[in-house]
């Protein structure tokens, strides 16, 4: 993401500053002797380095993204306040249980006015609800936050291997007053129409800027994303974007569990499209005012993104192991992921615990199953019964 | 389809007759020694039988379904005209190719209120426009026609793996006239109310059958069609349902030629998605009163018939090969298939061929591309920036 907003920064100046700033955990890294970075008389290779530091040097990040060369203008910083200070764009890729500490941080460190875009797809489902994880962000900071999601591989991004992706960008109507240091932020100051938008910049991060500060339009977030191998769609839907990211996790489990049986291509593309409108379902139902069956059936987070969580993620692939081996999904985990959790197994049990609440289950029956099958109280075998039609 | 058929005669006797008469293009077949059917002793197995008589022997068609025992209420004619006598639904599961001829030989041998389901998939462009074949046979024949496609393979279904269909059926307005034999046949008077609906029968072939006819509902179009293993939801739209079956092996191409790039799962959902959305477009256009995105989108016959064609058919498989070998699709037919052609080349054709007279070949860049690539004018990297949105 860092790479792509680099690249666009640079083709746009009148409208982004240059300089990218990347937050970074830091951490020591040590250059490997394999490595083509390495070389025996470089300070760099005398011991472990600073990963924010190497990474400023070489322009690599080599823990996370090996091989892959990153602009210049994106520079690692292991501040974090340091990063988003005076950023009026704030773009979120980070795995969400670090959501919570990174906000608690941040709050009273940006501008009022900034913006986040979320790339961190799911939802959080606590005692009070359901809440996404754009919503989670945008409440705590107390800005508006937009989301990123669609069939998108980190690794094949970086390589330039074509893809595209779904921005949701949708703040509430334009307030036409002046922000002000002691404006306390709140969504509804945060649009601010400056008479001289077209000369004013937008900054991915960091430095001063003025005032006075244009509204942020579908075109110009396109602007800060569109790559000739990343193409970007605009949606105003938030919701919708958000939760394909998360859901569609839950359908591959369940179309693993279908080709583990040796069903063949039929019932997996059977599960897909029956799970994909369960999606919509979820959406219009619990977020029904901003949520659209469209984003779901027509965009690169919707369809797309189940397409490829069902050709060959890890969601998948644990699922369709757990069925031929005969194991236990946590156990396929234990010997295939060294112990990490796959994403679709928490989101199955938020989602069910919600339904649940909700007393909706029989609603969503391939959702259900999904959950019931991970409790080993459903087997997989039983999928098309429990999500026959009922007319 | 004449399993699954005479499956739910059988369940529903109130509704259907019991016998389901099933034309087969004769020929001779040998059992062969390494069949399960042989014996040396059975006079079946002394040369050459009739594949019709074998058939109502031994319940299989040893030819081309090998190895599934179909129900013995599937009788196999090889006259089509006495198959299809006094029948009020008749199911065409055909090649195109012999659609014409076919409706030639049944042509004033029907019952003129009888009911027609189109299994064949496409479009017929020719310099009158384009046609569904459930247009062509409906038209020939001067009965309504409806469209059954989904992602279906007939392998899996035959050994009741679980998959999903789309039937659309969407007659003209009932007509409250009593049928006769000296009616001229014609759409309007197909579709008669009787008092008794309940008790009349459908019959899937053969046999008199009472002069009151009943209207012939989603419902039980359904009953005809549906069955624990393959699920069957109706709709209205027979140009969407018509056009995915066709239209999917044109995407497919495309998936193929980005999976020869080895461009990986992103760019392989994007064309995909993209191709989607062509093909309700195309529908919208071309169809417009009666084709609905949904169609394409959210049903079988849609998205998850992409699905399964994107993921292991023939089209996709001969794209790839021909990109990953360097080769024309034309020489990856010879090799790959004894020069059978794939029957997405020759959508692609047509399609392009139709959009051509109407002048809208960079209205659907995808089928444009997919068709210059055939034609050896554009290369497969050139999809993304081909069909990189405008706006």
């Amino acid at each position: 993401m860092a790479k792509i907003v680099a690249e666009n920064v640079k083709a746009h100046p009148a409208l982004f500053e240059e300089e990218v700033q990347m937050w970074v955990y830091e951490e020591e890294v040590t250059i490997d002797e394999k490595s083509r970075h390495y070389d025996p008389n470089s300070p760099l290779c005398q011991g472990p380095q600073k990963l924010s530091a190497l990474f400023n040097e070489i322009h690599e990040n080599i823990k996370y993204l090996p091989g892959i060369t990153l602009p210049k203008n994106v520079i690692a910083n292991p501040s974090l306040v340091d990063a988003a200070r005076d950023a009026t764009l704030l773009v979120f890729v980070i795995p969400h249980q670090f959501i919570s500490r990174i906000c608690d941080t941040l709050q009273g460190n940006i501008l009022p006015y900034a913006r986040g875009i979320s790339c961190t797809k799911g939802v959080d489902v606590s005692d009070k609800g359901i809440q996404l994880f754009s919503e989670s962000i945008g409440a705590r900071l107390g800005i508006y936050c937009g989301a990123l999601s669609g069939a998108n591989i980190a690794t094949e991004i970086a390589q330039e291997k074509y893809s595209e992706t779904t921005v949701a960008y949708d703040p509430p109507p334009v307030d036409s007053r002046q922000p002000s240091p002691a404006h306390s932020p709140s969504q509804s100051q945060v649009d601010l129409v400056a008479p001289n938008a077209e000369e004013s910049k937008h900054k991915a991060v960091l430095k001063p800027l003025p005032i006075e500060y244009p509204a942020l339009s579908h075109e110009n977030v396109k602007k800060l994303f569109h790559r000739p191998y990343f193409h970007v769609r605009m949606v105003s839907d938030v919701a919708g974007v958000s939760l394909g990211g998360a859901l569609k996790n839950v359908v591959a489990l369940a179309a693993g569990f279908m080709d583990g049986l040796g069903w063949g291509d039929n019932a997996k593309a059977a599960v897909m499209r029956v799970g994909l409108l369960e999606m919509v379902k979820f959406g219009k139902h619990f977020f029904s005012a901003s949520c659209r069956a469209q984003t779901f059936t027509e965009e690169s987070c919707g369809m797309a993104d189940v397409v490829t969580s069902c050709m060959g993620g890890r969601n998948f692939r644990c699922a369709k192991m757990a069925v031929e081996r005969g194991m236990k999904i946590e156990e396929v985990e234990q010997q295939e992921l060294n112990g990490q959790k796959l994403q679709g197994t928490s989101t199955a049990y938020e989602v069910h615990s919600y339904l649940k609440g909700q007393g909706m289950e029989h609603e969503f029956p391939l959702f259900t199953a999904v959950y019931n099958i991970l409790e080993g109280k459903t087997k997989p075998e039983e999928i098309p019964e429990l999500i026959e039609p009922k007319d």
